[in-house]
């Protein structure tokens, strides 16, 4: 059975510890967490020190992007394997006293909402066919997803992931601002969203746009602007509705 | 039985006609095509000729919105029910030869993607009490969700749609053309476009808002920046991620 320490105990941090508590074929030794109140659901293995981290065969450091040097830095051991959980970092920045590695769900996680890690595709890499082997086999405890991909990817992965997820969140928190400004109820969007989530599966995005914008219906396009009252709107609308025309003249 | 004619064989009258000729409620009694040919799973009933369209219970016009008040005024009969399919027009748009209403289903059609048109929110309007209940009679026919809602409302609802539907699939294109341009297959994004949509239902937007512009990594920004090539996928990067600063700082 897998030994695995997790190291911070934010989003990522405390939904793998979750997934980990919950594999039958791996075993979570230890959570490391700034302040030791925070990791409650686990406090006999829990700490606050980074000096006193047990022995374990693969530690997962998911702190911020630009903490993970320093706290991998700290480790008080050497030559075990270490991974980041981050998407836009090298292994690299794991330093060269431990044998690193990169262990990136590519997924968004919350605190108030569990995730089904078996569908969360888990991109690993590792220097060493040994430590990949054992990145890997954490990895299949977790996800039926599972790809070993380079660095440069896995940052062409991570900047999608801005995409279709940071950036489409905003563009949701837009409509729900719009809905409540005007006391309309944000539901009557969700299938609208279900449907435009679940098209993309099957349909290449750009045949499937529709609206004002790919219309070239530029009456619409100025009436919406003039119902807009926040600046920023404004300009998304313009910017993303210029930028769906332009890509409709290369189809 | 409500006999219904269908105007217009776009996606959103196609659609109308499937869930139209599947309801028992519902008689199609006619659809107006320009081409006749298109229309081609009902030819018994498809005509391209406005002036002989038979008696029905209701009219309903779903042609390009620029083109609606055309075809109403095209409309060889008076006095009868006849609404339009669109957000962001008024009813009055229908001139004042026939009874005018509004019949807005709330999603997104497409020809090669079947609708379950009992969970599509429809938005109806009429100025009188009996048009009104002939459209919720038609409308609870097709759909689960049924919905009073004047224009300016509803104009803000098709807006909102533009914000959650058109532009959030333009940002899945966008996401496409990265993976294919480094050759990453796009349905490692899957189950995280879905989890963004399906969080949206449960946590306000604002609060799940992840990712670097919400932590304030400028570090990961500059990266993801270096790493677009086109310039329109810079400005919306840039754009999107200060909206996000810009709106977190509200909360």
């Amino acid at each position: 059975m897998l030994k695995i320490a997790i190291i911070g105990f934010g989003n990522v941090g405390r939904a793998l510890a979750q997934a980990v508590h919950a594999s039958p074929q791996l075993e979570l030794v230890q959570i490391y967490n700034r302040s030791a109140m925070a990791a409650k659901d686990y406090p006999h293995i829990t700490t606050n020190d980074l000096s006193a981290l047990k022995p374990a065969d693969l530690y997962l450091i998911s702190v911020s992007d630009r903490s993970v040097a320093e706290v991998a830095q700290a480790l008080a051991f050497e030559n075990r394997l270490v991974a980041h959980t981050a998407g836009s970092l090298p292994a690299q920045v794991l330093g060269t006293r431990n044998r690193s590695g990169v262990f990136y769900p590519l997924q968004t996680f919350s605190k108030t909402r569990a995730v089904d890690f078996s569908t969360v595709p888990i991109c690993i890499e590792a220097a060493f066919e040994r430590d990949l082997a054992t990145l890997e086999a954490c990895a299949r405890a977790l996800s039926n997803q599972v790809h070993v991909i380079g660095t440069d990817a896995r940052k062409m992965l991570h900047l999608s992931a801005v995409f279709v997820c940071n950036f489409t969140n905003h563009l949701y928190a837009i409509a729900q601002d719009l809905c409540k400004q005007h006391s309309l109820p944000f539901s009557l969007l969700e299938p609208l969203i279900m449907e435009t989530a679940l098209k993309v599966r099957e349909v290449p995005a750009a045949s499937a746009q529709t609206g004002p914008a790919i219309r070239g219906d530029q009456k619409v396009m100025d009436a919406h602007l003039a119902l807009l009252t926040n600046d920023i709107h404004k300009q998304i609308y313009t910017l993303l509705s210029g930028a769906i025309q332009e890509h409709g003249k290369k189809l």
